[in-house]
């Protein structure tokens, strides 16, 4: 009988009402298939500046230490950046399905949606982001520098990753680059010595302008995209919008070990915040692709189903509601009806 | 009785068919209204550096000096970044307008599209296109690097451009920037600063990835949008996504002096040059711009008015066609159309 532990972080805003509805499902589906969830809680963010005076307080990065995973809210700014480079969460996977009963949400038209499935790797703890920066003055005045900064071996390893994923699913993996303008990160010609290892996938070379076109005059077409963290960040919140929200999406970050990071891809939503009307499907989405890489595949498949069925059934929260057939909930009626379904 | 002097730069793939095509149609209004216009040819891009033995030749430079506009066709690689380096065109203006004949085309419905009006400033001659760049290695192994680099002024000037346009406008100027994860790069700051000289717009600042989401969400709530370089070449083409095709698309390329360069927003198009089936319409949009910004607003009018009714009556090149009502039809005859229809 396995037993786990995660590390929970609520953050700001809407964050500890999704993770601690995630939570409540989570522990009851382990009940089901006979595991164990021990839940620590650990601060980072805003709230762990005012509480320990640091964005990203080294208790938090002790109590991670040798966790099975980090289930983790939403943060307005601070500490994230952190919490994802110390533990070398490089592998971002962001996964972009479209959901039957939410087409109508979608700006796109329903034939344009139906079938969508990608697969976003974006690079995490490097690129843009972990590039030298600063503020400078020289003889033309004042100005501000960020470095994207690449080495080899850290877009081969996000590479082997995809190629991975890739070999998995349709077999097409899409590489956003901006060679024209930046020739120094040789995103192509690096996927493609990586790709020899991989003789089922095909290597799809696209500027990142063109495939930000791509994505929503053809959405279909794509199968894995790999991207470094800037791109990717654009990319997926492009992938969001296709299917009508983002809040449905979540993430996992991983690092060589397989040990991970887990959120929705939406951020703390100041305005809902507190009111209890949160949507928790993007983390509990994020909860999802923890119980996959446990191998616990049958809890998994049991919360997508329990999940499938109520949205089917037309329950949404305020996010994804609209008038019509649907009937509008709250977050714990949500849960409660998530749980019935379980 | 006015007279300009332009200078036309084919480059490579359907290059020279749109201009060309571009150039006759100019050649009609000019007429009309009674202006002149001397075309000087000049070279660029890889066809340049077989005649010339530099992608960006000095002949060409000069043959720019005291012109009154530049037409360019377009180059897959080579030149172009110096050309707009060389003439300091840092002001990238990029209408985005849905077109109603083309509503169908696009991917996203049709009440989502209608009355799309954006105008993308997209700062030209500086940030990680310009910055430091280069190849190093050390402990860690080998790496490349681009720096985003921006000087405050740079960023001050592109939005007085900015601030100026959506004066003329709806008073609303969207700020792309990423300050959470770049925060050496203040663009809200600085674009507030600039806006208290226009107390009529509002200031929206937007992470970009929020604002590459909200573009395909919600486009119609868009008027001005202010972007660096990167975002905005890729918020660009997720423009030009949203109307349904980048065919249409041209863009103004502007110095402090009101020089410019005019320019469609496709590239070359490999696959399709040399057999006179193009699309001159971005091409001949950015020519609209350049009448435009010469004062010549009633040539502009003239030519807006008889593309219109041409869509109007279902003409069609092969990138825009669709079965049923359209009719389709070469380069040639688009130009023989719209020349009848003047
Ligand atoms: C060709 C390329 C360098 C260029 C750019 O990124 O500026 C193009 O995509 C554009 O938008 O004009
Ligand atoms: C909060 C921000 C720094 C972050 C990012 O850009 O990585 C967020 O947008 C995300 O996508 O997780």
């Amino acid at each position: 009988k396995p037993s786990y532990r995660i590390v929970a972080i609520l953050g700001e805003g809407i964050g500890s009402e999704v993770v601690e509805a995630s939570l409540k499902i989570l522990q009851h589906v382990a009940k089901i298939e006979g595991f164990t969830l021990q839940v620590d809680y650990g601060w980072l963010g805003a709230t762990a500046f005012e509480e320990l005076g640091s964005y990203f307080p080294q208790a938090t990065a002790e109590l991670c230490d040798g966790a099975d995973g980090i289930v983790f809210g939403a943060v307005t700014q601070g500490g994230l950046l952190e919490l994802r480079k110390h533990f070398d969460f490089f592998c971002n996977l962001r996964p972009i399905r479209s959901v039957k009963s939410l087409v109508h949400k979608s700006s796109l038209r329903p034939e344009k949606i139906q079938g969508i499935d990608i697969l976003i790797v974006r690079e995490l703890v490097s690129g843009i982001y972990f590039g030298p920066s600063g503020r400078g003055s020289d003889d033309k005045g004042d100005y501000g520098y960020h470095t994207m900064r690449y080495y080899d071996e850290e877009i081969r390893r996000i590479a082997r990753k995809a190629l991975e994923q890739a070999q998995y699913r349709r077999g097409l993996l899409t590489v956003a680059h901006k060679e024209n303008a930046l020739p120094y990160l040789p995103w192509t010609r690096l996927v493609e010595e990586e790709a020899k290892e991989f003789p089922g996938v095909v290597i799809e070379p696209m500027l990142v302008d063109n495939l930000a076109m791509q994505m929503v005059l053809n959405p279909q077409r794509f199968d894995v995209i790999l991207a470094g963290n800037l791109f990717g960040d654009i990319l997926s919140d492009i992938g969001g919008a296709l299917i009508g929200s983002i809040g449905l999406l979540g993430s996992a970050s991983l690092n060589a070990d397989g040990f991970g990071l887990y959120e929705a891809i939406h951020g703390t939503a100041p305005d809902i915040a507190g009111k209890g009307i949160a949507n928790p499907l993007g983390t509990l989405g994020a909860c999802i692709l923890m119980l996959q890489q446990w191998g616990e595949v049958r809890a998994a498949q049991l919360i997508i189903a329990a999940q499938d069925r109520i949205l089917a059934k037309g329950y949404r929260t305020a996010d994804l509601f609209s008038q019509g057939e649907e009937i509008l909930v709250n977050t714990a009626t949500l849960v409660d009806l998530l749980l019935e379904e379980l």
